[in-house]
């Protein structure tokens, strides 16, 4: 069973991306880390995320993956993203350098507009980085069936990128005398 | 693969937590726990919940965990919370002494108000304790997104604070001869 | 980690239960069983089922377990109660003896209606034996938020009787070359 | 171990089928394949689809498998289904030798329909094969409550067709000394 033990460990890419003519999307669950903090107890040290990388196009099925830009939904902003009705809007600004010396200094900001006749979202994503003077940003359509697979995709993983997937149960323990005979009648229903 | 079953058999501390100004709320599944009745049956023992514990702030970000209040949601309690439409109200009475001798001295009650402007609940504690004559009351504003994750999060756990993540199949059985034939037949569909 | 897999594999019962004034219910699912039909390969014997049971009572939180009557809602069945609305009804007829001499001579039928002011269901399951001459009838309502769990939980556990949590992929083999240099830049979306 | 092992990974048939009067329609996911990208990383090789296979009636209870068509949903086309409302329709057309010689002389479309009283829908697959000069359709009704499982079943089973439920975690650490103490004090909210 070892080497199937390994398989299920590895660490597996399998990001769902929409090829569109002026850019590509593609989104995938980041995991938390755990760390120990005593004999048989983890805590979440980084939070998970939804990733979600930006790609624009440089020819017809072209994209030019060395100007690609990332942003990563916390899990508050997934339940932002899935609980959007079909008219709704979200716009999510994060502050990559935040708390460092460089704090401000770079601005990006996701927004998830719907189509005005209500076939799909447009989600776009400006960087401004006032370091570097740079201001850009990438759009991408997507249908309703694609921000559908989305939203399932993202309400599956959400749990996950909680790290409520991790639950324990405590052992089983061997029952006692009377709670035996309680549940032995209650097993009943079972009968 | 010792370390890595170990792994998986931690406990994990992976609460949903928001700080707000007044106060905190933080928000993980309880698990329950099984009883052995017998080889190889199991039943649930103590009933899983979801276990809502609420700090009061005491300054900025600083939050005072000698005076933290929980409540622990029922499976059923569960089904009201994630079945609130955005204008729903709903209110949970708790008396922790229950059937022994101190029962009706204290009491505790949540309650989960939206927002007028439909912009988020208020999530309040009370807890009236006639014995030490005190009467607390905590209240943590949550976003509309923030009650998602709570939602999505605690549809997900609701199976397994029941135990329903538990099921078990049959073992698998060679096939007799006849069924067999039958089942040769149907497998046809997969052809 | 022998008793760890025992534990994972032990029989559990966690029916999720209302007990009512004049009856109670009792809700658990029933997983298929497998059978083989070659190396390898298994196929569903026995369709899961959402086992339903109701015990009449016969005095203040006494119930007549002899009394016991049993309703297995398919797959299907779970459809219908899955997607009810707030003001839908369902009803679902079975014949236990359906095939063997005695058709027709039992006659079970299971009726879900919404109370007049929306604020739950009764469920209620009538046995007509033609053969014993008896009529019996049993009526629990649940409320809302009752319903709203059992609604979830089928939900979770749907899947399950339909055996489709057993999915399987296929073992992992390494990337031929050309494959391998594709795959490492669509890798770039990952850096 | 060794057996229970074996059988967690058998290939299990489990279709979600429904048996009409003119024909039969089997529902199954087919999960991705994977390929080994290094040491310890996988990447999806073969995208999961989700198999919808229609045979026509010949008789009373008898379908004949050898006229039998298949339809493989891709994860936006299951995104498309599982969002579809109780008047919506849906269309997909798939080209089975797209990209080969034979590039637009078999054409395949699937169509989804409501009844006009809203009792549920007509699932029809039509295969025009210039090369074969035929043109094959085949149409099954199926149930509101038929549809909700197809819909919920589609829903589980969609991560799982992304491989979204391969997800893993990066191993446990011990933790340093100083984030030690700060998750300590987190701690306390489990207290």
């Amino acid at each position: 069973a070892g080497n199937a033990d390994n398989f299920a460990r590895d660490r597996i890419y399998a990001p769902f991306s929409v090829f569109k003519g002026k850019a590509a999307l593609s989104v995938e669950p980041v995991l938390p880390t755990f760390t120990k903090i005593g004999a048989g107890a983890l805590k979440v040290g980084r939070s998970g995320t939804m990733m979600m990388t930006f790609v624009p196009a440089i020819g017809e099925r072209k994209y030019d993956f060395e100007r690609k830009q990332k942003f990563a939904l916390s899990a508050t902003e997934v339940g932002s993203l899935i609980s959007m009705g079909p008219k709704d809007s979200s716009d999510f600004f994060h502050d990559p350098s935040l708390k460092s010396s460089n704090a401000g200094q770079v601005r990006k900001s996701l927004s998830i507009k719907p189509h005005a006749d209500g076939s799909g979202y447009f989600i776009s994503l400006t960087v401004v980085n006032n370091i570097l003077q740079t201001n850009d940003r990438v759009t991408v359509p997507v249908t309703t069936a694609e921000f559908a697979v989305l939203k399932t995709a993202c309400s599956f993983a959400l749990p996950h990128i909680m790290g409520w997937d991790r639950l324990t149960s405590p052992q089983a323990k061997d029952a006692e005398h009377p709670a035996k005979l309680k549940l032995q009648r209650e097993l009943e229903w079972d009968k």
